[in-house]
């Protein structure tokens, strides 16, 4: 097994109003839509996907507890904490619900968390000790 | 905002146990390590960290309602049906618990789920129509 990740997968309650917050709300575009039924975003090596949570759920053999937190979390790293305070902004104005206003963090960064419209959480973090390469490719430095 | 994932974060229960499972079970090397704290794993073009779930959180400022699934799911994609069997059969032997056995699905691929030592979903499927470059790196074709 290679050390890769492909592809995540938000389920969502409504297609169309989760369409609306990444692509009019945060600004994404869509790169392969099945209408109605699943929409693709190329990111930087991977792929984010936007399911209906039912679906998901059949396609997965799951039980849907109902629950908003499940121990995972989404990051966007920003460039720097200007950034941040963004792409906040940008979330909220879109709808999404703020959990946490950025601040300092212990670590030495800048970050905050907002849910999107189905609950799913996205730190927006600014690491100064990690690098953004230009093409978006997240690279932890070694040594 | 780029359209990018920049980290995704696993809180598990047991940080030791879990490294057990993806750098024993499956075969990954840790990137960085925090001695007892946090683990990331340096992915294609974005990152992949364990934190204790405790820990995530308390980051996040979020409510545990101790769920095992909140409408996310990770995905790999192998290169070949083969492979989905492969790495199936890895993560069952590292102690996975097989949610749905790799199948033909509807879509025209393969894939089956497998729950990682603290329930958190991962598909391995095999999708014919999008790339994977030899690099690891997920690509949608155009058009």
């Amino acid at each position: 097994m290679e050390q890769r990740l492909s592809l995540v997968t938000l389920g969502v309650g409504d297609l169309a109003r989760a369409r609306v917050f990444y692509e009019q709300g945060l600004g994404w575009s869509a790169t392969s839509v099945v209408e109605g039924q699943v929409v693709f975003y190329q990111m930087n090596g991977m792929i984010l996907g936007l399911f209906g949570r039912d679906d998901l759920v059949k396609d997965g053999n799951f039980t849907d507890t109902g629950a908003s937190f499940s121990g995972i979390t989404l990051a966007y790293n920003a460039r720097s904490e200007a950034e941040v305070d963004a792409v906040m902004a940008l979330a909220q104005k879109a709808g999404a619900v703020i959990r946490k206003p950025a601040e300092k963090v212990f670590w030495g960064g800048y970050s905050g968390y907002f849910l999107d419209l189905d609950g799913h959480p996205w730190e927006v973090a600014h690491n100064p000790f990690w690098e953004i390469t230009k093409d978006g490719r997240m690279v932890i430095p070694q040594g």
